[in-house]
């Protein structure tokens, strides 16, 4: 019930805020015997970290996690894992801004409305700051996944940007770690860069829609009716901040669908069940079908941009806001990284409740 | 961590097949003092029940609601409430089809790989039937949100019918109750009825898209940055039975918007603040603004249909299947009130965590 | 976090109230593939039902369980179970009196203080006829249990009645079922029935101390700091109705030892690890050890009583209350299956549980 | 579902280990606007802190509590508060024997049956250290009582030391303070320090019973029938190490009373509601009734003795221990403000929960 928190059985809990002392994961439910070091969680927070090229915020944080507990002799123990991250360039001496005016679409406001103060440096609780936290968290959960689910990988793209998508004829998996937008297309990755290039100089910025999938998730993960795994996939990703909308598989194009065009036939192999289709993104009433698990998400634009706009201050005096700082253009670009921290985090926590709730009653078909 | 409960404070849990002797809803955490009786709740109920026009399976369920306990001399106690439907309606004589082979696109592949067995009697717990015990459980929450927000209203529609969406030009509240498919723009639904007619003598289905609104909800509901609202939105509709995608306010669009078409710029009136757009859907970082809160969501295809598919039988012999039977050509339009009962659940809940957790700390602006 | 619900993944959510139409128990996390039906949970039922000697509750309920949901020919499905006994003997009539006034000892003042309003009818939500939902849920985890830890037993007995204990040096197991008081003392269950009949006779009630001990506990069970093995069963013996101690191995008298005096000692055996004795109750750490696990609890006497006490009414008017109906002198007797039943439940739980979180990544010694 | 959280609204999760880097408690639910400092919360912890007389064990820790996030301008915010005490005084030279070797009585057994491993550096997770994590917790949640509930107020005593009970007529508050037993009873302390030098000086250890009691508590808290008061103070106190036994009120003696002796007759005042004494310990059907909330537990003696114990090895070898180190003879001093802090949280928790689930309805006598 603890509102920082999400998971079942594998249960991380967030905290921390862009410019306090650090940010962290508190992870319990971590399984024993995981193979587990910082270097291993670190090579994820590089993948996420701000200031890598001129598409991220220029804001400059080491980033460098630490296993405060639960690791011993280079293994998990079973006990809670504390993964702090210190915070070290907040440059906080000028707030005056945005401590007095809330930026239109921005937390700002509902924060204040809500709690009746916020921390208003860097945009405090609701910085994309936050989710540095949930990679970590991923980090972990994939060493365990590589432990108890050999198989299994976890790859995330950004599949459009504004209104630029990739073309799906040209979607290649090894494409995605060249460029600086993890784009599976490498022809929309350059049209992209000069794109981002105009919108950060005009002081805009844009919103992205990123797909995350897995491959080789075990048959049987989800637990109907309301722990399914579509139903956490969609929190894990709508909980990011600046998320807007969730798709498994076909998504809102699956309102369009006739039942045959929808229905993923099904063959059996010498493997077990295959499917000529994947309308459904390996998931069926809930639970994985043993196909790739494809969710796809939507980012919103930053808030934080040069352009001006109309708002009103603490006191309710109506004003005009330009923000500046160090931001994104493009948070979504951030994001992939953190999608795929939350597919890992959700598919480790439904193996455990799996292995719990059912253990070997499953079902073999042939 | 209940797997078929959902909410924090306000906590549904429902059980029962399709079936079975009954299905339910145990609903936690109800606040005592709500005037409630079973004709209250009969009322949405009836909105749902099947069989009431040859657009909706022609199953004939009473779909009676009995309170049978947490009730007394007409109001709640702050005890469980138990709300029970009895079937009596399961025509359960024949199965052998559905017995033996897996419909392509549904559940029935995915519970036997996962827990060994299934009750494959009309769908068993996969069913669209045990949305029934949503509805029920929506409606004690509509009754309690009279009691603690009073202005607070909720009206699903559909928007989108397979590839045939409404023109938001035409959309008029006044229309939803008006046609068999709470359609909200009378043209569109003219020309829906046709469309269905024929996918129903065809033995075909088609998706939707439904959008519920939420006028008048408090400043400062939600719970970040987990519990958020949107979160728990998210989560509410994707697990109900079909849905692939859900989005809030702007939704997967808001991919393709800059930072300065997407905010929603804020004046201030004499009761507030108010924006001049409402691109956020009313949420902003996870908590509500005040504006109206805007869900949609994507109900695929049913995959019942008399179209012939490809598939294998439990011991994994290819074969092919037809599924006779009552079906719904568009489940979606029973998806309507669901998405309502859903929405009321959740902003009940975070109504209750808002009040225990913050009090009367919110900030008022000017 | 339902306020109505215990357990981690078998999750136990009691509903109802002493004269609702029903009372029941919906019960998440059911391990799919356990044998079971109807009569297999009566069987624990029939074992506290009142009414079957002088010595309790002159209430005559049939008690009979109904399975609505969650099993399909004769197996849990690992879908919720409903479990319903519908009240057939409430004999509402005539409430005047505790209607009005609060007996003093007991829920009503405090239920209507909290709430507002309460169901007054014989208790309503605090009677001890909730307890029979419990052993219809506890009757469900034994027949888990009889699946997954095949030499698991569970026997809870009575082992003091007011100020009268058995002698520990006449425990004889064989006699529990033998009295109407589960004594494994037969000379003190012999002194007992007197010393009960005297106290019905002058309209008087008195406490008693019930043990539940398990044989055949695996090891590893318990999940340290909080979600303990202790821990739950301490929180599961307290959430019985006039429970106000409980006590895990030593108890209490822990406090008067050494360290050398209650270290139990330890041993190699062919079978693994034995120890010399069993202050600990069987759990060392929050986990089990493999030994007995041994759990003692007080319950206090009835505050329905033919004995005149002073009170106040409902307006704040002091008066006097004597409580005519039909009450037992000695609800601890009724406590006995209650106890058992909390036991299964609590050790299935964390069976589970154990299984999800760790798999087989426990240590061997030897 | 958190093993190492307790609370539903105000949640506490620790995490650490005896020798690790650091441990501490992340603190979720806290409500926003409660004043507090790193000052506020390190008094808690002082009183706790091991090494200040040579009663208890000589390690010397800092014990220096740093607020890492939740707290802005002197004030929570409402979102997580981590509280971080770094471990300075390790002597991690060398662990040999308990490696090897488990304790008996320790959980050193259970955990590595359990987990297949353990930090056995200190005791690791089941160390007393980790409670030092629950005293910086239980500050927090006293600060937020006080501005919540101002005339709470907690105070904690031992009341029994190994077989010595203090004389009743003695108990004297003001002492509590003035001795290092936290005695209520000046003559029993005194008789307590030669007891206990004694036996330091035989390298022995005992067990204690603590008695934490709570005045000024509103009415109306606790939530039937699982969620109950007492039900979470037992479990709150039965998680803290060594804790084997658990009562409210009277107790385990509650088995010895009769009816008409163990009700507490109630009065009218000119405040409402008054009892004529308080068998139950402030509590009934686990709602609180505004009198003192008396909770007693008794801690079994340190299993870390210098007597010669018979155990077993890792691998299964017979063998001898005796425990060298810096122990405590009495643990239970330290447990009284750790059983402070459990109470502070427990009563906080439950005062949000009611304000969430119940509001203003409650029940007005007179």
């Amino acid at each position: 019930m603890s509102l920082n928190s999400f998971g079942h059985l594998f249960r991380v809990t967030t905290w921390g805020e862009s410019h306090g002392p650090a940010i962290g994961a508190t992870v319990d439910g971590v399984p024993p015997g995981v193979p587990i070091d910082e270097a291993a969680i670190q090579r994820w927070l590089d993948r996420r970290k701000p200031g890598q090229n001129k598409y991220t915020t220029q804001r400059r944080e080491a980033d460098e996690v630490r296993i405060l507990s639960g690791v011993f002799e280079g293994e998990t123990t079973g006990t809670p894992v504390q993964l702090m991250i210190e915070n070290t360039d907040q440059r906080s001496k000028d707030y005056g801004d945005i401590a007095q005016k809330f930026r239109p679409g921005h937390a700002d406001i509902t924060y204040f409305q809500k709690y009746g103060r916020r921390d208003y440096r860097g945009g405090g609780r609701s910085s994309a700051r936050e989710t540095a936290s949930r990679v970590a968290a991923g980090g972990l959960a994939r060493a365990a996944l590589a432990r108890l689910a050999p198989g299994l990988s976890i790859q995330g793209a950004m599949v459009q940007m504004g209104p630029h998508g990739i073309d799906p004829d040209r979607y290649d998996p090894a494409q995605i770690d060249a460029n600086p937008f993890w784009c599976p297309d490498s022809q929309a990755a350059e049209h992209w860069a000069e794109y981002l290039d105009d919108l950060r100089k005009s002081g805009e910025s844009v919103g992205a829609v990123i797909e995350v999938v897995a491959r080789g998730v075990p048959v049987g993960l989800g637990a109907p009716v309301y722990g399914k795994l579509d139903t956490d996939l969609a929190a894990a990703m709508m909980s990011i901040n600046a998320v807007k909308g969730v798709e498994i598989g076909e998504g809102m194009a699956a309102a369009a669908l006739t039942g045959s065009a929808n229905a993923d036939e099904i063959f059996m192999g010498p493997e077990g069940p295959h499917y000529a289709s994947n309308h459904a993104g390996g998931i069926l009433g809930g639970i994985s079908t043993g196909q790739d698990v494809v969710v796809r998400f939507a980012v919103k634009p930053t808030s934080s941009i040069l352009t001006t706009r109309r708002t009103i201050t603490v006191d309710g005096e109506e004003t005009e806001i330009v923000t500046k700082g160090r931001h994104d253009p493009c948070v979504g670009i951030r994001a992939v990284p953190v999608g795929e921290a939350m597919m890992a985090c959700v598919l480790l926590d439904h193996l455990l409740l799996h292995r719990g709730q059912v253990g070997d009653e499953g079902g073999v078909i042939g």
